[in-house]
C-alpha cells in the first residue's frame, strides 16, 4: 500500500513522508518547492520508497496523470494533503495566489481521486477559516458564520466545502484538521524564524509588527503529527472536522519576541508598533477550542510557551547551520 | 449611478433589472445566457438603461475589461452577483460547472471590482452552504460546521468566504443572502417547472423523484428581491449574512406533486420512488431560522404553500403560453 503526500517536501508534509516510510509504505511527494525542499525529503530511509514530482498541483491534468502512474504500481490507500501557500499577506495582494495553490490544488487532487477510485483523504485546514470572532469567543468546530478575513483562510475554507461535497456522492472518509500555528524544524516561515534572520541582520533591535499583543495558540510539529494521525485512526464519520492545538489561550507576540531575543542576541532591544495586528488578515487575538479532540482521545502535552521556547531553540538551531 | 447585475438575465436577476431601472439607474446586466433568456429583460423599460453583455464571468481579464467599460460612462454604486449554475445535479456530476460558473463567476467579480474601486456587493448565496444538519437542528446563521452536501452549496460558501476576506482588506460592505428555495415567473428550472413538463409529456401520471417527504421552505421570487432590498439598505456591518425564507417549516415535495397535478392535470395519478432524497446533493429536510431577518424588520407574508399555489398557476401560464 502506499500514500501520497502533497506538500510532502514542505515543514509538516516532511515529516509525515517519514512516519508513512516508517510503515513500511510507498509515498508520492507532490511539492511545487515554493516553500519546501528537496533536501528535506532525501535523506528519509529508504529512499527507494520516497518518489518525489515537483508538480503544479493548480494542474488538475498533470496531477491526475501522475497519481494514476504512481498508483498503477503501488496502490494508494490515502492522499494527505498538506499544500498550500502559507504566506498570507502574499495570498491577500493577489487572490491568485490562494486560489492557485492553496484551493486549485484541492480540487485537483479530488478531481484525480474521483476519476481513479481513492475514497480516503485528510487534509490540512486552518483557524483561519473562522475569521475574527473577537477575544472572548471560544472558537469550537460548531460556531458560525465562517467568515474569514484572509484569501488564505478562505481558500481552506473552500477546499473544506468541496472536500465535504465529495464525501457526499463519493468520497469514503474525510478528515479536515484545523491547525493553530504550527512551530519547529526545519522552519520555512513564521513569527519565530523572521524574528531570528531580522536579530542576525539586525543585532541591536528586534523590530515587531504590530503591538505585541496579538496572541495564538502554538503546538509543536511533532505534536500535530502525532494528533493527526490520531484522529485518521479513531474518528470514523465521514466527514470529521477537528481543531487542533494546545489547551491554553496561547501566548503573545511579545512573549515570543522576548523567548527570541534571550536565545538568540541577549542584548537586543525590542520595538513594538502601535497596530493591535501585524498585517491585514492576522486575526489578532482568539480562543482555540480543543475540545472534541480531547473528548476523542488525545490531549497536547505542552502549553504554547513551552512549544515556542522549544521551538526558538530548534530554529536558532536551524539557522546557525 | 448605475449598478452591475452578473445573472441579471436569470429568473431572480431580471426582477432586480427591473427595481433598478425604476429607481432612474442604468444597469450593465452580465449573463452567459445559460439559464437567463434575453428575452426577461428585453421589454424592460427604459430599454436604453439596459446594457446587455453575453459573457463568461468565469473569465477574470473580460470581465475587468466589460465592467471598466461601462463604469467610465456610468459610474457603478454597487454589484449585484446572482450569476451562478442551478443544476445541482449537474455540478456533482462534473466539478467543474460549479467551480466555473458559481465560483469563478465570483473570483472574476471581486478582481475587476477591487481592480476598479468598487465596494459595495450583493450576493445570492444558499440555504445548501449549511448541509445535512438533520430534520430537527435549526439552520441559523451562527451554527457550523458548514458542511455542504453538493458541489453548488460548496461553490457558494467558497464564494462567501472569498467576499467576506475582500471586506476585512478593501470591501466596504458585503451583503450575503442565503436563499431558500425560490419560485416564481419567469421559471428556468425547478420542482414545479419539471412538474408541469412531466405532466405535459405523460398527462395521464406523474413520476416524483424521491419518496415525497423531503420538505423545503419556499419563496416567491417577488417576496425575496424585497427581502434583498430590505437587508441591503438596513443592515450595516461589513458583512451582512442574512437567511432569507419563509417562517414555517417548508412544503413536501408531496404537497407540490398534488397542487400541481390538481391545477394541470387533475385526472394524473402521482407515483413516489423510494429514496427519501431526489438526488445525491439534496438536503431531504431541515428547519430553516429567519429569526434574524425579523429582528432586523422584515418579515414574509406568505408561507411556503400559499408561495407554491401561487406560482403552480403561474409558471403554468407561462408553459401554456
Amino acid at each position: 500500500m502506499s500514500i501520497v503526500l502533497a506538500g510532502g517536501a514542505g515543514f509538516i508534509g516532511c515529516k509525515l513522508v517519514a512516519h508513512f516510510l516508517g510503515l513500511g509504505q510507498h509515498v508520492l511527494v507532490l511539492d511545487n518547492l515554493c516553500r519546501g525542499k528537496q533536501e528535506y525529503i532525501q535523506d528519509l530511509q529508504p529512499q527507494a520508497h520516497v518518489h518525489f514530482v515537483n508538480i503544479d498541483l493548480a494542474n488538475t491534468e498533470k496531477t491526475l496523470q501522475t497519481i494514476r502512474d504512481f498508483h498503477a504500481k503501488y496502490p494508494v490507500q490515502a492522499v494527505w494533503h498538506m499544500a498550500a501557500n502559507s504566506d498570507i499577506p502574499a495570498g491577500i495582494a493577489d487572490a491568485n495566489v490562494d486560489l492557485n495553490d492553496t484551493f486549485m490544488t484541492t480540487f485537483s487532487l479530488l478531481q484525480a481521486m474521483k476519476a481513479l477510485g481513492l475514497k480516503n483523504l485528510a487534509f490540512a485546514s486552518s483557524s483561519a477559516v473562522y475569521g475574527d470572532h473577537g477575544p472572548t469567543c471560544k472558537l469550537h468546530e460548531n460556531i458560525g458564520p465562517l467568515l474569514p478575513i484572509s484569501n488564505y483562510g478562505a481558500m481552506k475554507l473552500a477546499s473544506e466545502a468541496l472536500i465535504s461535497a465529495a464525501a457526499e456522492s463519493w468520497l469514503q472518509g474525510a478528515w479536515l484538521f484545523r491547525f493553530p500555528n504550527v512551530v519547529g524544524v526545519p522552519a520555512t516561515h513564521g513569527v519565530i524564524l523572521d524574528f531570528i534572520r531580522k536579530l542576525r541582520a539586525t543585532p541591536g533591535e528586534l523590530q515587531v509588527l504590530g503591538n505585541g499583543t496579538q496572541q495564538k495558540a502554538y503546538l509543536h510539529v511533532e505534536d500535530l503529527v502525532e494528533a493527526m494521525l490520531f484522529i485518521v485512526a479513531h474518528a470514523k464519520e465521514k466527514v470529521n472536522v477537528f481543531n487542533i492545538g494546545p489547551e491554553d489561550a496561547g501566548c503573545t507576540v511579545a512573549q515570543i519576541a522576548s523567548e527570541t531575543v534571550a536565545k538568540v542576541q541577549p542584548s537586543a532591544a525590542i520595538r513594538y508598533g502601535e497596530e493591535p495586528r501585524g498585517w491585514v488578515g492576522d486575526v489578532p487575538k482568539f480562543l482555540y477550542s480543543v475540545e472534541k479532540l480531547a473528548a476523542l482521545g488525545w490531549k497536547p502535552r505542552h502549553s504554547s510557551l513551552e512549544t515556542v521556547r522549544r521551538a526558538v531553540a530548534e530554529i536558532a538551531g536551524q539557522e546557525a547551520d
